[in-house]
């Protein structure tokens, strides 16, 4: 029935890769296209379009708030560990403070369980000394 | 930062409504479209364009496969009453069984836990009832 | 590969059937029966067998415990207000006390979430009431 | 060996109740306290005390912030339908966009999945139309 | 009130074994029952009874699709990284393609959350490198 | 709005500890402060106030029922495996027994789904090698 093929994502994908590009740099952007790349284009191309290349490039809601909400939804979930240590970089990079994503984790122990901000915290942290930041 | 525009959905969202118009009839296609008109144009484009016109336009995995996977994924992760319900109807108009569905659901139970096979199977069964099917 | 067969699950089945009217009592019983004939024989004969027809059955954790471990992961896991109503009453029968189900959902609360134990202590409530015990 | 006490919630629990009434007006607060009190002592003390007189009261994260944290948080875990209607109150109250919180939906249909993001929007609907606001 | 002795797992316990040594090869069901041995008999004779010797044995769904279901489960779940990847490996030996079961994440990573699709597809990695699989 | 400071949460953070002292010694309360200092002041002193110096510190459920109500929402929750660990030596100190904390893994696998109660168990497991118990 389908005509076969995959979409053509070869737009969203490039956008969403720029968007690596204009917060994290083009290094980042880099290594992000070549970690992707040992995942298959299948996947990956999907990935990026359906995130970066979609949801962050919609108006209504400034990046900021976007990756703040990225944040809160991934430390709610559960067994996303990398992906929290991730977009904490994200976060800070688009202005979020140390002391506001501490607070969001605490939020999050409120709402979503103990054991959901605390292993959160964790990969808060993780991202943190990376950058040198003292957890606050 | 960016564009201050919403992404163009208009391809994906007009494939998704064909898509559901070959599966479910153009009667069905065309009352969702009047629904989704209601919830207001920039979540019904998104969600459109996210799901039946994309991943379901994707190759590499039959059409009453995909279907499959959204009611396996869709009872495991509970709170989703109505969507399986609606999606036992796509997977009846896609070749799945009334016995396939019942035995998804035991399978949930096993894997997903006893409550969320039992939760998922009297959706299951709503739509068996909409459409005059015995449970078997 | 396999037989073709259901595995035969009437042991189990006439063992969690005998267990419900233990500790519900044979009306409960038979009023859960008739419930279950309506879901077909495929989803139900598993369904008793696998829980009542299973570990209720064990040794090593007595059965008062059991339900409060049952009723902990039900309100933890969500998405399932009538099971939490139907196993408070099974508590109840155990010998549970309304503050210590009340106890479990403060527990829930701070562990999984605030509006897991909210959502679950509006389930507990509706048992309570069923039964005329006012919500300590 | 605890004092076989509860703990002393009153402070935590007024403030609570001064917070609501502060974001949502007196007649509000006094609703929620009535509402609040069919549901026992002992669950509600200490979920009042645990959110509204806890976290929001915290430093670090303005208000409007912590209330869109919480409805990523919600919407994220599912079977929270009822809590997201009233956040989505509180939200509006503290200063949030309908269009950002449409925008919240749809940043959870991706990250938490398109059924946690599309239950959502039905429930921050419900909200606007209780205000007679027309979904963006 | 119990007869205080477990249920006679023997047969659907050896049932399991059997199934694990058809699907996966003897080698595999020896290491298998090795590796459970050092888990107790009270949870593995359940565990394997519950799983491999019961829902795998049932008719009305065929095994690759039974797997398939499996492997959607666990990653709509989250938490369960081991799990997909040995399920990976049955389902590969069991049919599925490369392909299939990538697309299978992609389905996974609109229901369920990009994240989920995303964690998911690195345990099927896993299993790929395992096998010396390219991912498609 | 708000006052600007966080809320005084001494005395539940010094109830905590002594809750914690009592329970598992002075020795591990002081690993316990000293581990938790390098997670910064803003989320802990929360963290420990909202558990250990405030639930646990309320009286209605005994202690070691509260222990296995922790330990049933974590295994259920799934993601939290070091917090299993750490609650199987609380629940083993105050009087759970291991076959009791191995049943309630299997009651977990029921009602939460087979791997919950599987990843669930080599948590235990591993408390139990700490302190040198064989798995029943």
């Amino acid at each position: 029935m389908r005509g076969g093929i995959l979409p053509d994502y070869s737009e969203r994908f490039r956008a969403g890769l720029d968007f690596v590009a204009e917060v994290r740099g083009q290094e980042a952007a880099d290594a992000m296209e070549e970690r992707l790349s040992k995942r298959g284009r299948r996947f990956n191309e999907h990935s990026v379009a359906a995130s970066y290349g979609d949801v962050y490039q919609r108006d209504g809601l400034d990046l900021k708030s976007r990756e703040f909400a990225t944040l809160a939804i991934l430390a709610a979930m559960g067994g996303t560990n990398d992906q929290i240590t991730i977009h904490t970089h994200y976060g800070l990079d688009l202005g979020l403070t140390p002391v506001e994503i501490v607070e969001l984790m605490v939020q999050v122990s409120v709402y979503a369980g103990a054991p959901r901000g605390s292993v959160g915290m964790y990969s808060v942290m993780k991202a943190f000394e990376e950058r040198g930041i003292e957890t606050p």
